[in-house]
């Protein structure tokens, strides 16, 4: 049954300086009038896609059932790339098959996948966000058209990144723009008794904080941040550049 | 006959560090509460009138018939420049009278033009945009008080940019977030045979390609861009800055 | 009574690189499934609490009875400091209790002001934003719930900025993202018969002018901005540039 005003989420790399984000948004209204369009970021860095898969399962985590997450950082645009669609925690994704919704199939799992089947008559060959994805999104948040517009496909492709299972795994996945290292190391993994320490680039970050006042200003701590997962940070500074942090370095604790 | 949520959307260089885009938006609210707003860039660099309305008419395309654009690039605020309103496309543009409507009435022609003549019994002299601009669409959302706003006018300010006729017209008339060099010269002059070579910047670009994909990272390229028009791109490059491409600058192909 | 879209404002120093201010966005809607969410601004600079100050007020003074404000500056997040909120122009403020509704408060008083008292049952220790805030701007839009929620607190944190009362209180109290310097004189202190001459500086800026075209581009000029203060601005340029206009700095006139 479709909910009055369903919730409909944008993700991209495609920044705010032009019409781009808006021609997705048009394009959704034009297929689902009463959607509430939700700007999750417009920022993720040119062809990102692992900082997009962040981003994306970051909404999925934030909204509840129903709504119908868009996400477009699509290098392959016009290519033989596939268009995906996936079923996760209640919630559509709609997405290019390029890893883009890798993180949220992970922390989520499981969730069903599908492919994109539904093209229209006429379509740009360097925007499908607009063309053919935003459409499917507006449908979808409709609660229209399902079988016409997708069929089952169980070999999405997925980035290589995964939650940590034990000490040997830890890696920083994101830098986030205050340059807090986000890792793959769920707070389960490494508990919250405060006993727990924590090395990250060749030295010991201390032992597992509370909140960011925990520490003086300028210095660095490990925390479970606002995801759930193993934050590296400095306290009123960056730890991209205090530390020297970059997304695939290794994260150690015991 | 008013649409339930009306589509209002909004275009300026305020930037997003301020709160000017909310006080129009506040302002539109007011006369339309069911105003659907959406934000089309409020990054056009300060007083770029032609990048103003690029992206102007970029929203007139996107959108469908009773929305309302309102457009604030406003150098001249407070001065003698008139305050202007269009109906293209079926949609409302409402704009200082400085040139900003110019890219919209090209592409869309004809349109109709008007003067704002509803004035408030008090404005700020310095942010019409607040105080006259956006009452004034929000009242046009509403469908209300046409001729207590408008009267005609047949001389609106225009800029010097055409769409190319032939040969000898071509330009780059915009430069995305992206550093890919928006034209003038629209698909049906090309052609779409891929037979077309395209020149700019003293270099040939090459054959007329479908995608980016088409060539390898860091190659230039000529395609048909999602707005219709030629565009000249570099794959996961800037051609601004890879080609050095300005807006003026000219473009050929034969 | 509950309006039917009641508008919920929202004012951060997040950024708009990650999906820290749709998580807060998600929050509200789930409480408030029909707010009609506006940004303010979510670049405000780190952990700049007057700057978020002076954003908050600019979004009380746009909007009308029953907005909802949310705004988040939040360095001390995690530690001691209390939650707020605070009942001014007939609109809500919901924000941590640091001295962000000072602005607010001082130039829209007599306000009322609150401590949040309300917490979830489970919250993270670095996003009271989400957790926390967010849910009571929702209740409180949905004008649900208030007794629950809060209780009156007659000793808020209040930043040490103040309208000017003479000619000897004058000061710089912000930088916009064009370089216009907002001071604390109100307009009706330095009146607008154009007799005014200000200093600021160490250099006579001039009479007061009525809008930015009144001087040649590059001039230094004051006027009366859009907020009802006195406003240092360079045309077509940055008066915090060209002038090296700093927050704090003095201001004259006579």
């Amino acid at each position: 049954m479709p909910v009055d005003r369903p919730i409909v989420t944008l993700t991209s790399d495609f920044g705010l300086a032009d019409a781009y984000v808006a021609a997705m948004k048009a394009a959704v209204l034009r297929h689902c009038p009463e959607a509430n369009l939700i700007d999750i970021t417009h920022q993720v860095p040119r062809h990102d896609i692992l900082a997009g898969s962040i981003a994306l399962e970051r909404a999925v985590a934030a909204f509840d059932e129903e709504t119908v997450h868009l996400a477009v950082v699509d290098p392959g645009v016009g290519g033989p790339r596939r268009l995906a669609a996936a079923l996760v925690r209640g919630q559509w994704i709609v997405c290019p098959d390029n890893g883009l919704m890798t993180w949220a199939l992970r922390r989520w799992a499981p969730g069903e996948t599908f492919e994109i089947i539904w093209r229209p008559r006429q379509s740009s060959a360097t925007f499908h966000g607009r063309d053919i994805m935003a459409p499917v999104a507006g449908w979808l948040a409709d609660a229209v058209r399902r079988d016409e517009l997708l069929r089952p496909m169980d070999d999405p492709v997925l980035l290589d990144v995964h939650l940590a299972q034990n000490a040997g795994d830890g890696r920083v996945i994101h830098l986030d723009g205050f340059g807090n290292a986000t890792t793959n190391i769920p707070a389960e993994l490494v508990g919250t008794d405060g006993y727990a320490k924590v090395w990250a680039a060749d030295r010991e970050i201390g032992p597992l904080r509370r909140t960011y006042s925990d520490v003086a200003p300028g210095e660095a701590l490990a925390l479970i941040g606002s995801s759930g997962l193993l934050e590296i940070a400095v306290r009123d500074g960056s730890a991209g550049q205090v530390l020297g942090l970059r997304v695939g370095d290794e994260v150690h604790w015991r």
